[in-house]
């Protein structure tokens, strides 16, 4: 079984040759010593995994030809991952987790809290492929730009309903048990957690359930892996 | 409310002086400037959190005087996490989590398929104290030194149930929903997996039971925190 999986953003199909970009190129030759004939996994987040054959591979490029199906394609549920981006590292990772655990999209928000103003969208959805690339998962989640909390709420969906990690409802408190599938969306904080005014708003919507991860503090990535999680195991697909 | 909280491993009493680590010390006057008469919070996993006043501080020590407690003592739930020992900053976070989410023990774990075969207690241990100094807890888990995972089971006290995160159960499967409380040890095993002899032993054990986390694969450190919300949602604090 081929062990090296790529994400290549192209239709996949059988016979039907697609295009290395030069990172990949150079990674397959360069670092992994790949040679034409020999074998990879393929998937572009639509069409599931494929068996494929390196054609040519060089410093510059080169390009596979899907052979056969090699998984189906496995779309995650419909789980949106809202989070106030913090330090790089952490940034990255959340991302990262967010790929692996199945989450449908990753909204990073400007907060009133939040200290970065942008973010490096392209880089943290190179963040998602590579967890995608890792984890065997045959779909990746889009990464937006960052986007303002406020706004983010005024265009909202309210068929999308809103699980909100609030720390201040540390301590035993609700689980959710007693709550609907559907569409959601888990909403993480900065670090320094929501201003009073964003509070007020949030609790003020009827789609947002505010849920308590515990007794201690935890930190804005801990927060989101842990949500992450609970979702998935109550609501998702790891049931 | 003084925001700087303190890990001093020294009693703690009203009017008792304390003696500040050289770290500590360097790090409360030459990066936070901190004076004699500010305060501090310290805890010490024992006596719960104290408001404490700097008596002195400069670059080779000082100290301080606990004044009164400000937050009660609070152990997590017998919980233990059992990790192998993964790359050095996936490690790292695993122990910081740990100490957040409330393991009450870290035990890293030499599995067959673990590369290291020592690890460094004593950073380890200075991550969990950090991750409680931020976290706002007043206990720290003891991380123990690097075990492998025979002998670990050798000497297993079977009241200790473990949750053994099993990645060849991928896909849905049990949940922790019909588990009972009491003591209990999550393991999560390297990249790559259990091999085939320990996982025939794991599976022949009595007190262990496989828990599965979802069809996508997921990297040890996402595993660990998930599991552990898992866990505390279920049978710990999170309740």
């Amino acid at each position: 079984m081929a062990k090296i999986r790529l994400y290549i953003d192209h239709p996949l199909a059988a016979g039907q040759p697609v295009p290395l970009e030069q990172g990949q190129a150079h990674y397959l030759s360069g670092v992994m010593r790949q040679k034409p004939g020999d074998r990879v996994r393929v998937f572009n987040g639509r069409d599931g995994e494929w068996l494929a054959e390196l054609d040519q591979v060089g410093k510059r490029g080169g390009s596979v030809t899907p052979v056969e199906p090699s998984a189906p394609q496995q779309d995650p549920p419909d789980l949106w991952l809202c989070f106030a981006p913090i330090k790089k590292a952490r940034t990255d990772f959340i991302v990262e987790k967010a790929a692996e655990m199945g989450a449908a999209r990753i909204l990073p928000v400007q907060t009133d809290h939040t200290n970065s103003e942008r973010i490096r969208q392209d880089r943290l959805q190179a963040h998602a492929i590579e967890a995608a690339e890792q984890c065997g998962g045959t779909y990746v989640p889009p990464v937006d730009d960052l986007t303002p909390l406020s706004r983010l709420l005024d265009g909202w969906d309210e068929a999308r309903r809103i699980l909100w990690a609030d720390e201040a409802l540390a301590g035993p408190a609700q689980t959710l048990a007693g709550l609907q599938g559907g569409p959601w969306a888990i909403l993480i904080g900065p670090e320094g957690g929501f201003s009073a005014a964003e509070r007020t708003r949030l609790r003020s919507l009827p789609f947002v359930t505010p849920v308590s991860l515990g007794p201690r503090i935890l930190r804005a990535d801990t927060a989101a892996v842990a949500a992450l999680a609970l979702w998935q195991a109550s609501l998702g697909d790891w049931r």
